[in-house]
């Protein structure tokens, strides 16, 4: 079982009505890579720069950093937020890209080889170019945001066209459609090639749609949300997670792998940044993953028309 | 098994993107009513003008209408109302009370005591008026406006206190209690004394809150939504019809229930009005109840850790 993630790491400033945070660790790669490594081992393709000084948190996790790049006289990419008491939207109050801004994510021949991968949010030539260097990867997984959908729709579509499963909000896949009927615009975006689409809801949950079913959950009930930051990755993250770590990649298995990503996520969202995710139990995770199951369990009774 | 509603019969003009109806069958009691004869007897407490001419629509379904009072001088009230492509808001035209500006229920003696019933959304000083009436009722739910919490809230809280289950919208929850967060606010209002909360979220479906148990469940998925008109309505005549069919109150009847108010619900937005839940038939509402076993079923097999 080995599982691969291309994206970024970053460090973070976040403030939210709750506190504030200077200098946390961030990006795709890492909420997703230290949510998977409680379920597989996960190796990341990423960039940092010279100022970066957390690589002992993947170290302690097991997570392969042979494909993270460092470019000693550059800095790492940085990215400032807050958020309101409406914590589904983030405010951006900077991007610094630094390294980022010229990422070309560089594969060892071992990566190249992975089994699943998961293609954090990237330029999508980018994201096309990593798949094309893995033609024998069993599960291509996608997230993307609205700042490609606006300015590179047309490659990101050719992109999708080649994954099998997108992982997305979904404000994004009515924009990405223009259908505003989300049970359309998900037949849409599956009708390009993906064999699954996640629909991720933030506080509503997520649903799973393959071309021939319907699958969907809600979000773990908490009463106080932290930092949203990273949520959907660490999703992402606990989702290829569990599907590396089984030998079936079917439908059966992509539920169970939806239920873990929401649990990664419910306990992402409790405390700063990767704070609360990196020092999980699998006692934890699986106690939550049956608070789950008690919270959509019904009989199924039909009615008995009394006529 | 006996259910009583009491609410509103009108006349609804309506204009959806995909067509308009000049006058139909609505009200919160009409739709209430229609839902729930399908699983249970069900009497209505109304008031209906001269003009009312649709009462074939109820002795059809079998539903009681000895408590609907016909002032004939007067018109029944009449609502106009607008959808655009967001179907989930409507933009009311006119709301013309007429003989509903006075409405007074007028429980006969056998409908003090009916097993259940149902406060649709009235002025709640009326709501606790009926419920007053009703000491012996098993279960007792209410349904109301944001109306009534800008203008009514201390009297609202007050009918609360004396319900078994709230059925509301997130919106509402939120203003009602002035907490952002759903679960706390959830919190919050079972503290007051009902022994269940329902949230209703639309397209995302709806939650069952009770002092020591969450449920949520999706809505079921329609690819058009032609006119949500009475969703709500429909929902609660689902859940408490189905109620009443049942000899135990208890959570697994309850959480069923929620089953089928989703299902009515959904069957509902297809058509203009009570169009399409009138010619419902058994086997209709129980393949889709169907349906949502599948959309929501997942294999309990925890993660077992690796290492």
């Amino acid at each position: 079982m080995s599982l691969l993630v291309v994206g970024s790491v970053a460090y973070d400033e976040v403030e939210t009505p709750f506190g504030k945070c200077e200098k946390m660790l961030g990006g795709s790669a890492s909420h997703f890579s230290i949510s998977a490594s409680f379920f597989t081992h996960v190796d990341i393709v990423a960039v940092v720069g010279g100022d970066f000084t957390d690589g002992e948190v993947f170290e302690s996790r097991g997570i392969g950093t042979r494909d993270v790049e460092r470019i000693s006289e550059g800095k790492t990419f940085r990215w400032g937020g807050r958020y309101e008491y409406d914590l589904n939207v983030a405010k951006t109050l900077y991007t610094d890209l630094n390294v980022f801004a010229d990422f070309r994510p560089k594969l060892s021949e071992e990566s190249k080889h992975s089994r699943l991968v998961f293609l954090g949010n990237l330029q999508p030539d980018l994201q096309r170019g990593v798949r094309e260097q893995m033609p024998d990867a069993e599960l291509v997984a996608l997230d993307t945001m609205n700042l490609w959908i606006d300015h590179t729709r047309d490659s990101l579509v050719r992109t999708i066209k080649g994954v099998d499963v997108v992982i997305i909000n979904d404000a994004e896949a009515r924009q990405l459609t223009a259908i505003p009927n989300l049970i359309k615009a998900a037949r849409e975006i599956l009708s390009w090639g993906p064999k699954a689409l996640i629909i991720k809801r933030g506080e509503y949950g997520a649903a799973l749609f393959t071309p021939d079913s319907y699958f969907a959950i809600p979000a773990y009930p908490l009463e106080s949300v932290f930092d949203p930051t990273g949520a959907g990755d660490t999703f992402a993250g606990g989702f290829m997670g569990y599907l590396s770590s089984q030998e079936t990649l079917d439908e059966s298995a992509m539920r169970r792998a939806m239920i873990f990503g929401s649990v990664m996520a419910s306990f992402n969202v409790e405390e700063f940044g990767t704070e609360r995710v990196k020092r999980l139990t699998h006692a934890e995770i699986n106690d939550r993953f049956h608070a789950f199951k008690r919270m959509t369990h019904f009989d199924e009774i039909p009615f008995e028309a009394k006529v």
